[in-house]
């Protein structure tokens, strides 16, 4: 009996500045209930779901700030998601930006839960390539605030056994990053999860803006086939407040070829009945990393940081 | 004054078991002629680029196995292309089976050499991930040796400052292996080199021999997005001794795109003006390491060598 999970994809269109949580979380529900209707077991929402992506914004007041930001998960605003997904016994994975005290310190952090069958959280990350800027860029029409914002994550890139599968979490610029796949695979990733709002036009690389949808792509391919896993994208796509977030949202197989793939810029559900044991293929052969790493060559991706560049 | 370098590929075709190294070195200074007149300072030449695929063999006697390797570099077979670079002013990259003796014992490696536009090795580079088997497999058509008949690279993946540029080099299989390029993404690479030799339908992998040539590219485009490099990818190509090698040489951007590609399984020389200032754009934007990589969060990179399932 193969392994299979059906995953859905549930892209949403742009979220106005004004929308309440109470409105977007209807809107999250009716993508889970068309995606459990197609068959999901799991349903992909995108990174910071629940409000606009208000990184794009200087902003100084710290309770302006924190108004996008969530103090419990689920809270009043987000229970009816979590109600819903167990009532329906859909698994989900959501992002959002999260505010937790430690000692009386807040800390922030952009954040996405696991959340399984009977709508309990098994899994939790903390976006830990934190793309974009930390200060005030004067000739841009808008920023890409998220080092301001956010601290980086400090969980690491776990993998949770669920839904009868090896799950792996991250979050946007994370699928950018050939480490991010890497430490995953090297826990036997078999399902990479991950949400993304991406700007376009960029506010650091504007040559590269025709080029958006390709990278996009490019990332989480490779790192789909040089970890043999699958891997689902999830945008949120169009315009919102003015500024185009790209769409393509995606189910990438374990060969690098994408299976499913959003044709809108909207609320858009897209689904992929992920036949698991594809992932031994490669995890057995060409990507068999016991039999063809060689860790002694690889010191300076942890010894070094910054490049430098060679000696003459 | 913008950094440009113009770099040529030169795929060969097949080379046929029987096929003499002088003709083969007659074959490769054509190849370095015409890549010359393009304009090119800089020819890469195939993994193995002096003889057959042996590898696809189970061969036995060491006397016919060492007839395969080089003793000396340049030897009398090989130095006439030395001198014929020399001459032209043109450096150039060129893979080899290399036998060395360490203190009484032969050594074997897959190797490639970087020269000088005056014909003076300034480089040396042994292949680190080595591909296939080390046993004979009863059941298939041939084999894919490379892990008999060489022991891995000890010398890292180098950078070099050289044609004005921070070159690295790499073989084959490595170039499907994130971690070698951002081991040179760290060293400030500018240009990656890389000859191969693909055996399709694969030894390993049969169910993924209609993707062979996808997931060639793919691996080189994300290698050069992700480190913002170029990279220049050199096949042998065509049917050599009834075993088909994958052709689709290439030269790719920092942006990866593919700019440069052949149209043929022969000897073919491609071109590409590289303009290496445009590996600066994502070096101090999206791939800026110093400000976005975590490597508090890379640890089983280097730790870890074979993939381990998480709890549960």
């Amino acid at each position: 009996m193969p392994r299979t999970l059906t995953v859905a994809g549930a892209q949403t269109g742009p979220i106005a500045r004004d929308e309440s949580r109470a409105a977007v979380v209807r809107r999250l529900i009716a993508l889970l209930r068309e995606a459990h209707a197609g068959g999901a077991r799991l349903v992909v929402f995108p990174e910071l779901a629940l409000t606009t992506f208000f990184p794009r914004w200087w902003l100084e007041d710290q309770a302006e700030i924190d108004a996008f930001f969530e103090r419990e998960m689920p809270g009043p605003d987000t229970r009816p998601l979590f109600e819903e997904a167990a009532r329906l016994g859909v698994g989900f994975y959501l992002g959002y930006a999260e505010l937790v005290e430690h000692g009386g310190i807040a800390r922030r952090f952009n954040t996405t839960v696991l959340v399984d069958a009977a709508g309990r959280i098994i899994g939790r990350y903390r976006k830990v390539h934190l793309p974009g800027h930390r200060d005030f860029l004067p000739d841009r029409p808008y920023q890409h605030l998220e080092k301001k914002y956010f601290e980086p994550g400090d969980l690491g890139f776990p993998v949770r056994r669920a839904f009868d599968a090896n799950v792996g979490m991250c979050i946007c610029n994370d699928r950018r990053w050939p480490e991010t796949y890497r430490v995953m695979g090297l826990q036997d990733v078999e399902l990479v999860l991950v949400g993304y709002n991406t700007p376009v036009p960029s506010v650091m690389t504007p040559q590269y803006d025709h080029l958006a949808a390709f990278h996009n792509h490019l990332s989480m391919q490779a790192g789909a086939y040089q970890n043999s896993c699958f891997v689902v994208g999830v945008a949120k796509a169009g315009r919102e407040e003015g500024s185009d977030l790209l769409a393509g949202s995606c189910i990438v197989a374990p060969s690098g070829e994408i299976i499913a793939q959003a044709s809108t810029e909207g609320d858009e559900v897209i689904l992929a009945t992920c036949r698991l044991d594809l992932c031994a293929i490669n995890k057995r052969t060409t990507f068999n990393f016991a039999a063809h790493r060689r860790t002694e060559h690889y010191g300076l991706i942890t010894e070094r940081t910054g490049a430098l560049p060679p000696p003459g």
